[in-house]
């Protein structure tokens, strides 16, 4: 191929490196360290080298040094709670405090340091056991350290011979969590992947393909209209994925729930009759086992009958909900899973994994990569000295891929199936408990009678309204309590829970349990805080 | 709404705990170790908790030791070019080594200890010098604290209130990196993804929706056939995306490259009036800079031409080829890029930021939310007490997402602007010093004669062969050489380098140049180390 003036280089001294006597294996760091000495006279007023690793020992005292500000501040106190959960800044506040903006040159290492400890105090701790804002929280030692061995081996999941360790535990786990869902010996297949919305793409990828293989090849254009199904309490995601997968938002029928924030089976039906009768073709029931604000169980085996009966794919996304699976005395709340095609569950939610950790399981061996499959010849090689059966890259739409599974599997040896199942257990008591203080309090309102979850949600209508329940501005003066109080809360650092309306319903409070270092009295802690909060509003 | 009776809690004593006198404010580590005798009780062999944060001594000695093993082994060790690349096992045998399976029970803190030391002896040193396998590689200080930080802190950033420093980070780096795209004033938008595949994901998502906006509610049914055009050497995730988004592989057409694997031009414009004469809709032109095997970069000014005169969507997909553009002696080679409608460009790839760290950068301001949002109540509340611009969870598919802007700001910081033009520059050195060096020694044969950027692809050509060139099983031998030589490195240990086969050519290297801690005697080292592995064959 012909060369191109385009380019031009710095003519390197090949001729005098081909002739020198070279022995790189062992070079060492002291010769690093020799060379680095040129490195400064580039940059005389940076510490900061431009280099990665073989590590200098500058950079060994600067790693050493950074860590340690990181285990006391962001793991140690950030945990405790004596300390706030967050130090409330307004962004143009924040713009103030720091220094964002990125320049020519780079800042010392006892800068970095002091950069470290900044991101730590304005940065909410989502480890601090009364941020209890979203369904993750938490900060699990041995999770911490899995996902830091993690990031220092740095690999990528996709073929055996960069990961041989992670793609075998990759196997384990997700035989393990299948058996645990119900599928018979832990047959079937799954993935890690980058969020319970990514996951819940899966599922409605495989299902479409499950309908026509063809999709695969030819698209949705020309074909028949797809329908799928979910509740209107569902996860927003998957109507999200929905519109990116093509299918469409106004594609996704929204089931209504009953009293118990359920998927209503018989409305169900007449939505899928009536997709039938607009001459649609419906394909894919997308359940929930714990809904994001009520924390509700779909019926799932009434809905396996329905999917039996219709030929529908049966996912049910567990996200939140999947962890009450580890646990004898809760998983009956999802009974039917074992019936399900497919299921997303993210251990990241309730079994404290740190973020990303999420899977996608299903029953159906081999489909995933029937249904992803490019086989790109430069990853995935079939003239390997190993059995290419363990390069899983091709199975998933992301090319590199992290290891998520370590952090989990790692937990899992130490803790246990048992460890997990009483971490589950002690979040439920709590959850009951906490239930059982409000409902003897005054001022505390449940928006449903009997939560099944660890996520609660309710009102907290302070003495200033108490009367005034069958008032006409009643509801509007009550939607702007939660707001307030909510301010207030951030304000303070006390604690963090999120607020929202749903259903027309005034803006209410949901706290989630997912915490198992949490005792009886940081409930008792919690619902004084609310109190002293709201009590003057 | 109605009890139900399935529930069965254990009553928790609410009276007692309301009557005690409780601070949990004032409750630290002490209280919480005293609490733990009663979990020593409960599971008495096991030193792990199955409780979380806040730590406890006990965590927090392990934390330490941990940590250290993980600074010695995985990143001092791991990245010593004295050591070996990686300890080869077939999966059988790393089956024995380690003990995989999950089971009732934890293992004690020393034990632990071990499963962290076998699992780095056994995973693949991908930060050590002579790995050169993938287009990743290196293991950075700053990337790695902050990446750490980021575990430690486990945000997830949708909103400000829960990310406020992480927001304002993203803000700043993702209009910084359009700045340097071309981008007037760094306009547009942008989002922090989980890889590559992803990114071009979006793309295809919002050129899609610019060609008609009804897609999203309505799907592609219906509608015309939409075509989009890539090179034959571009990333396999366009196809992947393109069939998961539901336009099909084969509407995916794939233009001829030239003889240095640049986009033809002409061909181009064939196949858009092809498409057109078929009476599709062409939507979309996703050119690379920077590709995957052969690192070549498509002619992305002419690509604009063709673009703008048939109002197709320009998407260049830079993952690789994108760090480039902060080199001032070599971004000429994606000259054209800012006049892209939207770039994928993976700060993990040539700048060295830990994985994953990708990014979706676009010329068009508010698009990406038009596109992507479903306005979740129960995360993007407006009635906030603050400027809900900054809650930018909508623009995105994923809910959750990692705070992946942080390790690659903090890198920013540490290097500055400079530093990864400093990076970029030596890479680039290397790999040409590479280059001369193999064009002198006898047995090296380069697939493109002369490649931009700093992927090199070659054939070693074993004394046995050289002077077979001409006999008509020559390919067939030549094409056998790589995956022996790959088997011997890997058995050996000393460096890996990928081979892969493409266009029907015998299987060739393809060495990658990103580590700017290489030398020019780790470039001599290399060509011999492949002298050494192949000269017997």
């Amino acid at each position: 191929m012909p060369a191109t003036d385009e380019i031009v280089f710095i003519e390197p001294d090949v001729q005098s490196a081909n002739n020198k006597e070279v022995s790189p294996q062992t070079s060492d760091d002291e010769a690093a360290v020799t060379n680095d000495a040129s490195l400064t006279t580039m940059t005389p007023k940076r510490q900061a080298s431009f280099q990665s690793a073989p590590m200098k020992n500058h950079h060994e005292d600067f790693l050493r040094k950074a860590v340690d500000v990181i285990l006391n501040e962001a793991v140690f106190k950030a945990t405790a709670r004596t300390n706030k959960v967050l130090e409330w800044r307004q962004p143009e506040h924040l713009q103030r405090i720091f220094d964002f903006n990125l320049k020519e040159n780079g800042i010392s290492h006892d800068e970095l340091l002091h950069v470290i400890k900044d991101t730590i105090q304005y940065s909410v701790k989502t480890g601090h056991p009364y941020f209890v804002n979203q369904l993750f929280s938490s900060l699990d030692p041995y999770g911490l350290i899995g996902q830091w061995l993690t990031d220092a081996l740095n690999p990528s999941v996709y073929t055996y011979e960069v990961s041989p360790v992670f793609t075998l535990m990759e196997d384990v786990v997700l035989r393990e969590m299948r058996e645990i869902v119900g599928y018979e010996n832990g047959k079937g297949d799954g993935i890690f992947c980058p969020g319970g919305s990514m996951a819940n793409a899966y599922a409605i990828s495989c299902a479409r393909y499950k309908t026509n293989p063809s999709i695969k090849e030819s698209g949705l254009h020309g074909g028949p209209r797809l329908v799928l199904f979910t509740s209107e309490d569902a996860h927003y995601s998957i109507k999200k994925m929905a519109s990116l997968l093509g299918i469409g938002t106004s594609n996704v029928y929204m089931v209504k729930t009953d009293e118990r924030a359920k998927m209503s089976v018989p409305h169900l039906v007449q939505e899928i009759k009536r997709a039938i009768d607009e001459g649609a073709k419906p394909f894919m029931v997308a359940a929930t086992a714990g809904t994001t604000v009520l924390g509700a169980f779909d019926p799932l085996e009434d809905l396996a009958d329905v999917c039996a009966e219709y030929g529908l794919w049966l996912h049910v996304d567990a996200a939140w909900g999947g962890g009450a699976l580890m646990s004898a005395k809760h998983r009956h709340i999802l009974k039917g899973i074992a019936r399900a095609d497919s299921v997303t569950w993210n251990p990241h939610k309730l079994l404290t994994a740190p973020q990303q950790c999420s899977t996608f399981l299903l029953k159906h061996e081999g489909l995933l990569s029937e249904v992803h499959s490019a086989n790109a010849s430069y990853l995935f090689q079939k003239d390997k000295f190993y059995d290419t059966s363990f390069d899983v890259g091709d199975k998933h739409v992301q090319c590199g891929r992290k290891a998520d599974v370590f952090k989990f599997w790692f937990m899992w040896k130490a803790k246990g199936t048992a460890g997990f199942e009483q971490h589950v257990d002690k979040v439920f008591d709590n959850a009951q408990f906490f239930l059982k203080l409000i409902r003897e309090r005054p001022g505390f309102r449940m928006v449903m009678d009997k939560p099944e979850f660890t996520n609660l949600c309710f009102w907290y209508v302070p003495p200033s309204l108490r009367d005034s329940v069958d008032s006409a501005d009643y509801n509007t003066r009550l939607h702007r309590i939660a707001p307030k109080i909510k301010e207030k809360m951030m304000k303070k650092g006390s604690m963090m829970v999120s607020y929202q309306t749903i259903k027309n319903l005034p803006n209410f409070f949901r706290i989630v349990f997912q915490n198992s270092s949490l005792e009886y009295d940081d409930m008792v802690h919690l619902v004084e805080e609310f109190e002293n909060l709201g009590c003057d509003l």
